[in-house]
């Protein structure tokens, strides 16, 4: 069967990232996982685009349920002191024998989305949303899987680079 | 196949939750499964947190669907006396023979997310989706199953931590 | 398979429902479940709760998915004369060949849900969602089938207990 | 297995639909169909009901997709001349072999409900979701098939009938 | 099987889009058919309705679930320059081993409805939900495939058909 090539091309511009203000709100069941996400979108903005490190906020919540809650609190809270230009909500959702995935990871996606559209600060789903182990280690870059890609380098990219973009059209500039 | 230690970490931090105030509205279907529920919530509130006791309100409803309305408007009833610090909606779900399960399950998933989101109260969705009753019980703790674990438990923490931090968001702290 | 008691249990309060004011928006579609849906609601309503039959408000639409706009529009336009404390929809959607069940029956659950968190008037999801006519007998306590039960009975309960503490709600009481 | 009558009964009043005014926005896709769906609407309206034939306004998009949208800027635009009592939406989607069908029906199932509970202006959801051509035909009353019913008359009803309540409800009258 | 004539017809009206000012929004991820499905729609929105090359504005976004935001804030961002007359939202999903696919394909579908009905300004769906390469392939018209259709061309139609009739109905014109 012809295929194509899979993956994402980088934006055609160079970010520069040493002013912005990046929040990730990560989740704590399954850590392991997500510690290598959060990581790998830390260390993309630092090293690709200047992010200064003492600019991202780190804020952990239980679970992926809590993560459109807080996003949207803490934009709020931002504003009195200094706004966040994007969130990155990061968890690993796996299904398990109930159907709490489902309903979970539904509500979820619907709600980040909610977040980010109500608020006008760009918020990057950062959730996975597997059907087994193996396939979150796999997506955190995690041992040896020849197909292993840690999916927070490209919340990293994503964030800067919807961050950057904001603040021009927040000036009417497209 | 590699897996990895599951569960969800405690908070780093010592939430001191002496002054806060709790509603849990809960259901009244599968009634069993759902006191167990409530009491490993408010158990582990005063024993950890030092929630008062008398802090704590429970509401009960019929069933699932109830539990959105119900904490929007115990929400609202609450800012004319001392508002909720945050809400835990507990219910029982498990598939029955038509698609009762399936639809409720999505609309109250999304209501509890909603009403969250609209009054910047964080809501728990302390709601099983289970597809038998042994998932139900295990779940809430009961019997002698090896991987038994009551989710009130989570669920008790998930508020205390949420609702002191709510606390510290509203005066723009981050 | 260890299981537990089914069914839910009646509000530990006595609701007086003598003075209030009851909306039942049903489906002419499958009507003769419907019809006996809406008579057990009603009949619950008035020997359980002393509600009065003239109380009562019937209003009939032609199928499931005008129920949440009905419910609605009236909900708006009782607020000129006496406004209802409590809305029940009902309605009974069956498994046919197209996928017709499955959109119409989501979208109605959610709009219910809406029109609840919008008006803050309790409305009961009065919609049966079953795979055959059988399940839908059996759900409205039609027949000899040995596990009849009247669902809409149920909802009656729901509506009162609902409209009763909404009254006390608005009052600040909880 | 017991079963029982189907279809839907025709509301116990006659309405006069002689003032009212009815837009039709329907889909150009899969055209044959669509057409005898609108068809079997305007009849309807007009025998059954004296809608006016000048009184109703069709209008054509190309997709299901674009229904929710061109009704809600219709109904905006029509405050400023005349207001559309009732909106119908009419649209075939069929089961193809991508997943579109699904995320189609989906967003628009919402997105039409969302309309009418917007803008207090009735909108009849008149989109066939089927898995084959076969089944759009039977539904559209085309052919010899013996369970043939074009669905187009049951959603001329529900126009007229919503239409001639919803002013009565503006009034106050329930 | 009996089946009828699939395709959509073009609009019984020719549009003059020489005036429209048009946004794509396209996402990186699977770069080689969203340019076919990009190229499509301009080509089509120049050479069929003269809409001039300089008053289209391309923008790209990493992946699909991007688009909703990118698009609102977007026109936002317009009013404050020359506001856009309609926007085509063009990604391509395709089916992996999570439930990833699932989960974004929704809350997009979902999403994108929501900026259009937000905002007033059509934007029109161009998000291919594929089970395979080949059908992405096809559905952008690579190949040889004997089906092939770039669906690139049905979205840049359909943008100018709203795009105009949407100046319109801001006119109270119907």
């Amino acid at each position: 069967m012809e295929t194509f090539e899979k993956g994402v091309a980088p934006p055609a511009e160079n970010f520069d990232g040493s002013s912005l203000r990046i929040l990730i709100v990560h989740t704590r069941w399954n850590y392991r996982i997500v510690e290598a996400l959060v990581r790998g979108a830390e260390e993309t903005m630092i090293s690709k685009y200047h992010v200064q490190p003492e600019n991202i906020t780190l804020h952990s919540v239980a679970g992926s349920y809590e993560l459109p809650f807080t996003a949207q609190r803490l934009i709020s809270a931002s504003t009195n002191t200094l706004k966040f230009d994007a969130v990155i909500c990061i968890g690993v959702l796996i299904k398990g024998s109930t159907m709490h995935f489902e309903y979970i990871a539904e509500a979820v996606s619907h709600g980040i989305m909610r977040v980010g559209l109500d608020s006008g600060v760009p918020v990057v789903f950062g959730v996975l949303t597997c059907l087994d182990d193996e396939q979150a280690l796999e997506r955190a870059g995690l041992g040896d899987r020849p197909g292993k890609h840690n999916h927070g380098i490209d919340w990293g990219h994503c964030a800067v680079e919807l961050a950057c973009k904001n603040r021009r059209w927040k000036d009417g500039i497209i």
